[in-house]
């Protein structure tokens, strides 16, 4: 099917012919140019070339597939320019992949009865309106911005998108001597971290009694500590009530004091991005998410959804999770691509592992928290081992803990938990993959991993917990 | 059964009793105290304490439970001390652990009807008979030594044992300067480059025309490269036919030309020392390893197996494999031990999973190679892949190859090979973990692996070797 660029056809069903080639084209509209909706717009013209298939991608922002991930890098001094962070750009696509990217447009309005979606030219240039024969919806997730007074006040930041990067990169100035993060999570540490590492008074303020609630309040003991070392003030079970200031942000307000605060960052995790897709009236889940089948298929024929404004299901809980990650958004637009392109792909769900660095500690964790399991009803046997990234007598050996939670009675493994130094972290790669084929901890004590003195204990950590694990499981029985 | 300490007692089943105590003991007798015999031992004495179990442990050499896989790092000048790499010295297993650990002593005959073990004392005290109900055989292994002209003359070594590795160090003097290693496998390699570390000009020859047979060739031709680049000059595809000298050794000749060399190192591999365990008639297997069962019990109830010393069985070639790691003696000797102490555990064998450090490169394997694969008959789509260890953005990103071989037609996982920079090989466990499970390259794709830019690219390099391998399966159907 074709259209003119900005021409709106109604009638799917018609088939339109191309300018004069004679060859029939179906058209795909992407709503978001990051990683859920340009790996499905890739994925698609990797199937069916330009002759076949139109695709137009529409973005709110300034660039497309970036690492949103790298932005608390990028705010360090890691990082040299965001645009080391764009995996592609908008040219890399019209280029070389025959996607018409629109920048700066936001989608307002999709018309699933018309199939056509209506944007706004935020540069002023008034609305477009663009047909579909797909429809790809990839909004992303938006920062939890709680309705506290002042919230919006100039000086408040939060760190979703590479222009919210650009907008702190830009508030760093020399005038600027105190910040204040609100949110104890990855997003919130990584960027306390950052700006300590500016040279920022940096103090961190977390409404629970500690810090990243996606770890076992034993473990996250251990972050505090690295986190207090680097010269970040922590300040654990304090709620802020507002944000003050005139035509700037001076302060943030907590339920136990006043911080002074030239700089806010907004830390406190987000909520999928659905709104334009629930107005549609397409199904949104418990969690707020688009709701898709394994094909990433929304519960309207021909639209899809991938990325952080969807909701998925984690293989260990078998409920409904939102996990706003980047290697789950190209994942999912893959499999979506694979299938708007004429293949068939399913997603496998989650197991909830994340990792990351904070201070000299390496963090990661997979499957359920020990509050995720009794959130679930699953009862865990739970042991924590400290062992050594290499063998102890190498150069280099450093302290790791493992925590792993296996299942009362069975052994099956539920989660895992590590904090450690250099190269401790990626491990869990390795209980992330045992765990997603449902091994019990007595079943992993066998496991022939690599072994040699710059890589590990002649028993490997992973191996020394499964078999305290594996214990523990037995005398609980 | 109670015994004298030198006492042999030829009747297992006269019950008797420990001198007046009126407590009645078994006793285990361990030939040989490093990983597998030791970790029997002890795994026996957590079940069964000192009151129940009497147990002997006999060691040729002069140290227990050391690291052998450390003796390079130990030439090479990263680890200090050889009590560095003793993980328990004799005197813990005697006073932690009660076990009587006889040093210098040689088992010599194991007389299975009599239930006794003669070991000769190295320092001339003659020979002692030990009466045993059970007994664990823990020889290892003993270097390849080809019959060379020349080979047994002074100033050429084996580096098999940590008494070995003090003999290398001893040898490195200023007045030696050149050293030649034969055999370019994992110890081959890390003495050659632990020679060139302590200022040696080292040439290592190679009789096959590529280093390090378990990698494919194509990664090999890396190692080669790296191990060139730090000043070790390699002859692949040269014979050596002897070892010339008059008290000492002066030079090596090979099928190709003559060698100066002032100090000689064999890393030509290693075969079963399973000799003592086949004249008293316990069966061993084609790879000359001793065969055991899943409990690692021998051919003769109540002796028992593990480590160097036997044959263990590959899970994916279905084949009777020997491979010489203290990950594998560990593992059977607690397996051992624990059947010894009245509980149960089996061994469920090994994928061939290794991985070293030569030079700036990291090298893992596991699974089987593409020659492994053909020998067995399986027939494999290969794919190789570069990534970078972590985002491409991020400082310190280095290049690793990650290779995959998978079973035509149904995908499964056949083996993998990583070659690569630093926080590149330990991801091989990813793969082995994969593996273990019999995961196919297409189920591969969708595992929840941690992403952060410090850690990985958004896709792991694992994911894209498994996606890349996924495809070639797809379609070489």
């Amino acid at each position: 099917m074709s259209r003119g660029a900005a021409g709106a056809i109604t009638a799917p069903s018609l088939d339109f012919t191309d300018g004069g080639t004679g060859v029939s084209r179906d058209r795909l509209v992407v709503i978001g140019g990051d990683a859920g909706g340009m790996s499905a717009a890739s994925q698609a013209r990797r199937r069916r070339d330009a002759d076949e298939l139109e695709i137009i991608a529409i973005e709110r922002g300034t660039h497309t597939s970036y690492s949103a991930c790298g932005i608390p890098y990028w705010i360090a001094g890691d990082v040299d320019a965001a645009d080391d962070l764009v995996a592609r750009a908008p040219a890399v696509f019209r280029d070389k992949y025959a996607i018409d990217v629109h920048l700066r447009h936001e989608a307002t309005a999709i018309d699933l009865d018309r199939r056509e979606v209506t944007a706004r030219d935020l540069d002023g240039h008034g609305e477009r309106t663009f047909g579909f024969d797909q429809l790809m919806i990839a909004t992303g997730a938006v920062p939890v911005r709680p309705k506290l007074p002042g919230i919006d006040r100039p000086g408040v930041y939060g760190v979703q998108t590479l222009d919210d990067g650009a907008a702190v990169q830009a508030a760093v100035r020399p005038d600027r001597t105190c910040a204040v993060v609100v949110g104890g999570g990855y997003i919130g540490l990584e960027m306390a971290e950052a700006l300590v590492r500016r040279g920022l008074d940096v103090t961190l303020v977390e409404a629970a009694d500690h810090l990243m609630s996606t770890m076992d309040p034993d473990l996250a003991d251990q972050i505090a500590d690295a986190v207090r070392n680097v010269g970040i003030t922590v300040r654990l079970g304090e709620s802020v009530t507002g944000i003050e200031g005139a035509d700037h942000v001076r302060a943030v307000t907590t339920d136990a004091g006043v911080i002074p605060a030239d700089l806010v960052v907004l830390g406190l995790g987000v909520r999928p991005n659905s709104a334009l897709a629930k107005s549609a009236g397409i199904d949104c889940g418990p969690t707020g998410g688009i709701v898709t089948d394994r094909q990433q298929c929304t519960s309207h024929e021909g639209v899809w959804a991938a990325g952080d404004c969807v909701e998925t299901f984690h293989r260990v809980s078998c409920r409904p999770v939102h996990i706003a990650l980047g290697t789950h958004a190209n994942k999912q637009g893959r499999v979506a691509g694979i299938n708007i392109g004429g293949g068939y792909a399913t997603f496998p769900g989650v197991i909830g592992t994340a990792i990351t660095k904070i201070c000299n500690l390496e963090i990661a964790r997979t499957g359920l928290s020990s509050r995720e399991c009794a959130a679930v009803g699953l009862s865990g046997v739970t042991i924590s081992v400290e062992s050594t990234t290499r063998a102890g007598y190498f150069p280099g050996a450093e302290l790791m803990t493992t925590k792993i939670i296996a299942e009362r009675g069975t052994g099956r493994l539920l989660g895992a938990q590590i904090v450690g130094r250099e190269q401790s972290a990626k491990r869990i790669d390795v209980l992330a993959t045992a765990l997603w084929n449902g091994m019990t901890v007595e079943e992993m004590v066998g496991m022939d991993l690599s072994y040699a003195p710059p890589f590990s204990p002649v028993w490997d950590p992973v191996l020394i917990a499964a078999r305290k694990a594996a214990d523990a499981v037995a005398a609980a029985r």
